[in-house]
């Protein structure tokens, strides 16, 4: 028997900014910075990493966490968890649960890889195994403008209309090779986005198509959206805010509705169960507190009758590599999952010819832990351009306001 | 790093014979011997243990799990759950998913036991840390015979009526300190059982109190029975056969029903969920295919609003420290677990001084893996008892209808 050393003997946040071009969505559209967290564990020589979403190792508990987390074993997941449970508690009070998994989130994906770079062993693998050696992603298009505010046009360029989608449908398929598509809806007039969604199946036939305004719909609106899809779609994403809607919408079409809004935490499962609300949830191991309870998440949907797919907010590669990690465990997994990558490649912290999609998906890392590199210079630099931006938070609104001063993201819009 | 090495190279299966006293139940009476199942993984010189029901590795699979087996990580436990099913629905395509998963469950425990041995942590460690130091269990009583048909009465007496029962209950609760107690009931007249209730409500005052017939009683007598004991019992386990039944009685009685018939497999949580027939689930690895499975059941239960307690079958200290590791690390676990574990120490294979419950709960182990050794000039004799036995299933109403040729253990019968 070997006795493996796991405490914690390292616990550094970098709040990271990196470059983001101008997707338009129901909130607004994006900033020219994207924010993230990227969290470093030592435990002895072992360097670990757990990305995390911008808001989930704020600054004012990062002292507290770390004192409270020195000297814990990596390989104790749930103590981890509530020993940044109790530091939250106590230090911020006016968190939700929700608001306590996302800062557990990241320490535990660093966790785990720790746990794997110290015995030798990938991610997957202390999840029970991949069981599959690849892991589908689809084509997240978005309506774009040509560039951001004051600056040129970017690689991308516009996507304002059918013709534009399908262009930038064709740019993400010819370079990564994507067999599914998700179109990101609730930014401009449902119908020119229907139009969008009869072009790219005219342009892909039969390649599976998404469309998700974020709940921007009235209900009129989503069923007369869901009429003119009808045999188009492989699921309706939150066409509506709230499970009334999306009961009575499924009830009334048949269509099946996917979620990342009306359930986020467990108790929003069970009331969606009983009105048959939802019948695919996407998951997502940043706010559902960390891969092992995201395949507890799967686990939860296969007694309860409903699909599993992955949804996504703007990130970098070491979450890209915990997803295919955590997807690859996942039997009921019967969907391609949501990706941001190719929009935020560039600025990755793990270099180019690190984790990548190739044919529409992403091989499972087969290193040890999450099995992929960091790039220190790249994180000194994006920690650099997140100080020099004075930003902590999020704000498509406002970015959309110096282009369209009316513009408000109150739902349902239309 | 340190690569560890994890590839099986042993695959022993050990099925053993154990005295049991002839405690009765709605199938007939607990025969002479008790068959359960070890298994012994050999990892390199790391040997590790499981223990499953006596049906859980039939001698006519054995040599084709070995040969699949071997050479496979440990870690991986959804894969050795991979093979174990493909060799199954190979072999035995008879067997339904719940056979498969009984197989699984001892080589999943046997795993997870290697992975602490060879990590030098315990086996709850690796499902996410303890979270209790001690999980307590239940005192479990029975009505019983004084001895075995042609033997003298045993230690433990006769419990016939009310103050035999009372007496067992004492006996249990002087060497073990239960803190909670279980009926199981459906052996005898039904009011004689609830009389016996009432008289254990009398003689342990505030103690939490369960009566379980295994669905022996119609309709008319489960309500009957949970009129007379209004406010003495903290669950009715399984008063009726099937969710319809269970739902009704709940609605009409308000009283907690807790199952381990109705739901026995994933499948019959949705229907039972949505009828609201079930509020305490009590979970069992050697069934629901291992620890993992078992948390997950967990998360399951959580998110559909069922608290989560244990069900026993007649096994050893392998088992019972098995189910304390899971039982640590299972959050909502808010019950006494059952366990038979006082019915059978006395041929356990983990010697006195292993394993032991104190106060009525066992402290969770530390040592590395299950933190349990095994006896193996014991596991030896067993295997033996169990040779010369000829048997290779339980039969309760066999044994019964010797003292009764007219017993049948069609239900409901009361």
């Amino acid at each position: 028997m070997t006795i493996i050393e796991g405490k914690i003997t390292g616990f550094t946040v970098h709040p990271l900014a990196f470059s983001d071009p101008p997707l338009i969505n129901a909130a607004g559209v994006h900033e020219p910075l994207a924010l993230r967290t990227l969290l470093r564990l030592e435990v002895g020589d072992v360097v670990a990493w757990g990305e995390g979403r911008g808001d989930a190792l704020p600054a004012d508990v990062v002292p507290a966490l770390e004192s409270a987390l020195l000297g814990v074993d990596v390989f104790a997941t749930s103590r981890i968890e509530s020993v940044v449970d109790g530091v939250l508690r106590r230090l911020r009070p006016d968190l939700g649960a929700q608001a306590r998994l996302i800062t557990f989130s990241p320490i535990e994906v660093a966790a785990l890889d720790a746990q794997g770079k110290l015995l030798g062993r990938p991610v997957s693998e202390l999840l029970g195994g991949a069981l599959r050696d690849k892991v589908d992603y689809s084509a997240y298009l978005f309506f774009k403008w040509p560039g951001h505010i004051g600056a040129d046009e970017d690689e991308w360029g516009a996507a304002l209309d059918a013709d534009g989608i399908v262009a930038q449908a064709k740019q993400l398929i010819d370079r990564y090779g994507f067999g599914s598509i998700k179109l990101k809806a609730g930014a401009l007039d449902p119908d020119l986005e229907v139009d969008a969604m009869l072009a790219l199946a005219d342009a892909f036939p039969g390649m599976p198509l998404r469309i998700d305004p974020n709940g921007a719909w009235r209900y009129e609106t989503a069923l007369r959206v869901a009429r003119r899809l009808e045999g188009v779609l492989e699921y309706l994403e939150d066409p509506v805010l709230g499970t009334d809607g999306m009961s009575r919408l499924h009830a009334e079409t048949g269509l099946p509705l996917a979620t990342n809004m009306c359930v986020v935490e467990t108790e929003h499962i069970l009331p969606a169960v009983k009105s048959d609300a939802v019948q695919i949830l996407l998951s997502d191991h940043h706010y559902w507190g960390g891969l092992r309870r995201t395949q507890a998440l799967a686990a939860v949907c296969e007694a309860t009758n409903i699909g599993v797919s992955m949804h996504s907010n703007s990130h970098l590669g070491v979450s890209l590599a915990a997803m295919t990690h955590v997807a690859a465990a996942i039997p009921n997994l019967a969907y391609a999952c949501d990706t941001h990558f190719p929009w935020n490649r560039a600025d990755d912290v793990v270099p180019e010819g690190g984790i990548d999609i190739v044919d529409g998906a992403v091989t499972v890392p087969t290193g040890p832990g999450l099995g992929v590199d960091v790039d220190l210079d790249r994180v000194a630099e994006l920690q650099e351009r997140f100080v020099r931006s004075g930003r902590t938070v999020r704000n498509d609104g406002d970015y959309m306001r110096r282009w369209d001063p009316a513009f408000t993201d109150a739902r349902p819009r239309y």
